[in-house]
């Protein structure tokens, strides 16, 4: 049976899915031994201890059975209790889905509400696994472009553009806030202007606010939770993942209005039954005992991105910004215009691997996007390589 | 907002699924306090020390990244030697998918493969979580039900019952063996004689097989993989729950011919991006070390299978039989022929939740599920309740 042969067995639409940059990167550059790897968007630092502590304390009491589908009643309230404690929002426990990561938050929030041939009205630049989503979950992206403008060296929505691009299919607009790869936040304003506009329309946002506490001149984003009735077609992603150093833990959550709650269990029944028990309890402990680790991360952050800024202001050839939010310096060099060529480069040349801005979308081919959140030693040493070959 | 109104902002197919009534028997019986529940698929042991020993020192080393999609491949390793040593049958490593969950790997392994109207034969009785896994892939199960023999007390496949069942539309045959809840093992014989059948035809099977060493006479139940070549249209879901009494950890495995790696790996990455990173070394050290649990396991069960056995034989009411695998009796009551009632009716007069015969096919609406992977001090109590409401 041959590779060509074969795939005819499987399902179409999963054939149709187009390539996925930033994962071949990501492969591309694992066959080198000597590689350096600021492509994944995630930080050096492992896990928190008293997060570790937590889920063996749990793991060691024998909480190893089945949960709920939707969650350990605990921490769906330690959400809703983080919620209106960071937030000052309330979002009762009913409202919250725990879920087994921020990805398979979204996976839910799509295939919740998404049937073959429905419109997703898309912000982007955007990470292409959320276009893949949409994608196998048979509904069609319409991809409106953030603006960039090069003088005031910032991002931009254009929400008249926005408008324009909802038709009558339209089931949802997906909206990542703060924005990776951009740093972009979302104004509060804007948020309450978009929300007018879908309530009227019955459209539902899908909010993806995993960054909304990596930001530098703020302790929090503002959420569209901060901005929505509690019964507005609304559903935010969430994950531990960024915030507190947990992406190996795969743990993240799902708002929706309390109608979702039986829909998204349901799916979710089917999907993974539920999430994993003890590591709930990890999940808890950084709710409660979190926010100077969060704060320590941000001051970290904020050091590593001043060094880019110095380096990159010292390099003709390098175009790039401060941004508001994420652990990324996404940014431009002079007579590189392909970034998937270009991050092939960098790992032959350099050893050096980096996500390229065509995983992102086609408007950012010719961008880069780095990832800060390591260590000052590894970072000067991924520019130092990157410069070897910028030259 | 009604519920009635705010429905028709969901996906069609999640509002069309049919009820539960598994789930709504769990629910039904956690409102009382005193519950005393068999009715859910696990067993009461925590989780072995050595496998939580490793999983916390996997943490403490700071495993807690982002891991490949499908698998560290340490564990698709050990997953392949575990095929080896336990079923003497070479599966190399890149055909090993580990998933977040036997539930996750079914549900990759139905939409890898089913499109919209698409036919999957089931053989019944199945936990009904499985054929609503189908329909939310929005393809059509036609079931072929297993025969009972009440003389010989042994459920028996008519093989020319499947093979009608299928059409130009099938795409997979689905089968559980060992079967929940009917303990029912599919011989090598009829495994061998199937695969012949779907191989001429191009049709997958999909064989779940987390029971496969739930065995009263042997120490593991034959696998399809026994009997397939490798690049047969065969997937088969696994998973840590059942045999290593994990099942709070989320964490399973598919295997499939060499040309689904592609597949699979695309939809994990939308569906949930990769299995948690840590818990994965709870799972190395479940398969290395594992067997003498897996044995004192059985044999605590077979142990509590002779005190079911004894207490119904002297019950002329109950009519039962003496399963070949899995932990469950399934048994019929006289005068009891609807099996949510009968539920309820335990749950209402002697606090005893079971799972209803219904949650596993329309031709088993008489049956009851009990789980007795439970300390006979649990057991004991719990057969006290249902005799005093049989009387």
């Amino acid at each position: 049976m041959s590779q060509h042969q074969s795939l005819n067995y499987f399902r179409r639409v999963v054939q149709d899915l187009p390539p996925n940059p930033g994962a071949e990167i990501l492969r591309y550059g694992w066959k080198k031994s000597d590689i350096v790897s600021l492509g994944q968007g995630e930080g050096c630092a492992p896990t928190p201890d008293f997060i570790v502590e937590a889920a063996n304390q749990a793991m060691v009491e024998g909480k190893t059975h089945y949960g709920p589908v939707l969650g350990q009643p605990a921490l769906r309230e330690e959400i809703s209790a983080y919620y209106k404690r960071i937030f000052d929002v309330n979002i009762t426990s009913n409202r919250v889905f725990v879920t087994a990561s921020g990805t398979t938050a979204m996976h839910l929030a799509l295939t919740s509400i998404l049937d073959k041939d429905d419109e997703v009205v898309a912000i982007t630049p955007i990470w292409k696994n959320l276009l893949g989503a949409v994608k196998l979950a048979q509904a069609n992206a319409i991809q409106v472009p953030l603006n960039y403008e090069e003088e005031k060296q910032n991002w931009s929505l254009d929400m008249d553009a926005v408008f324009a691009a909802c038709t009558s299919k339209t089931k949802a607009i997906l909206i990542v806030t703060p924005s990776n790869p951009t740093g972009w936040v979302m104004s509060e304003a804007e948020m309450r202007t978009l929300m007018d506009f879908t309530r009227e329309r019955a459209i539902w946002v899908v909010s993806d606010e995993v960054y909304n506490r990596s930001l530098y001149n703020s302790s929090f984003a503002p959420s569209f939770l901060n901005v929505a009735q509690e019964d507005d077609l609304l559903l935010t992603i969430n994950s531990f993942s960024k915030s507190w150093a947990m992406t190996g833990w795969r743990l993240g959550w799902l708002t929706g209005p309390a109608c979702a709650e039986n829909i998204v269990r349901d799916i979710a029944l089917y999907d993974n039954m539920c999430p994993p028990t003890f590591t709930q309890y990890g999940g808890i402990a950084a709710l409660q005992q979190g926010e100077d680790f969060i704060q320590k991360q941000q001051k970290d952050w904020a050091h590593n991105l001043d060094i880019i800024m110095d380096r990159f202001d010292k390099n003709p050839k390098i175009h790039s910004y401060r941004p508001d939010s994420t652990f990324y310096s996404f940014f431009k060099v002079a007579g590189e215009d392909d970034s998937l060529e270009f991050a092939k480069k960098l790992i032959d040349e350099a050893s050096l691997s980096l996500a390229p801005g065509c995983a992102f979308g086609a408007d950012v081919g010719q961008w880069m996007r780095l990832c800060f959140a390591v260590s000052e030693g590894k970072l000067q040493n991924a520019l130092d390589r990157l410069e070897s070959v910028i030259k």
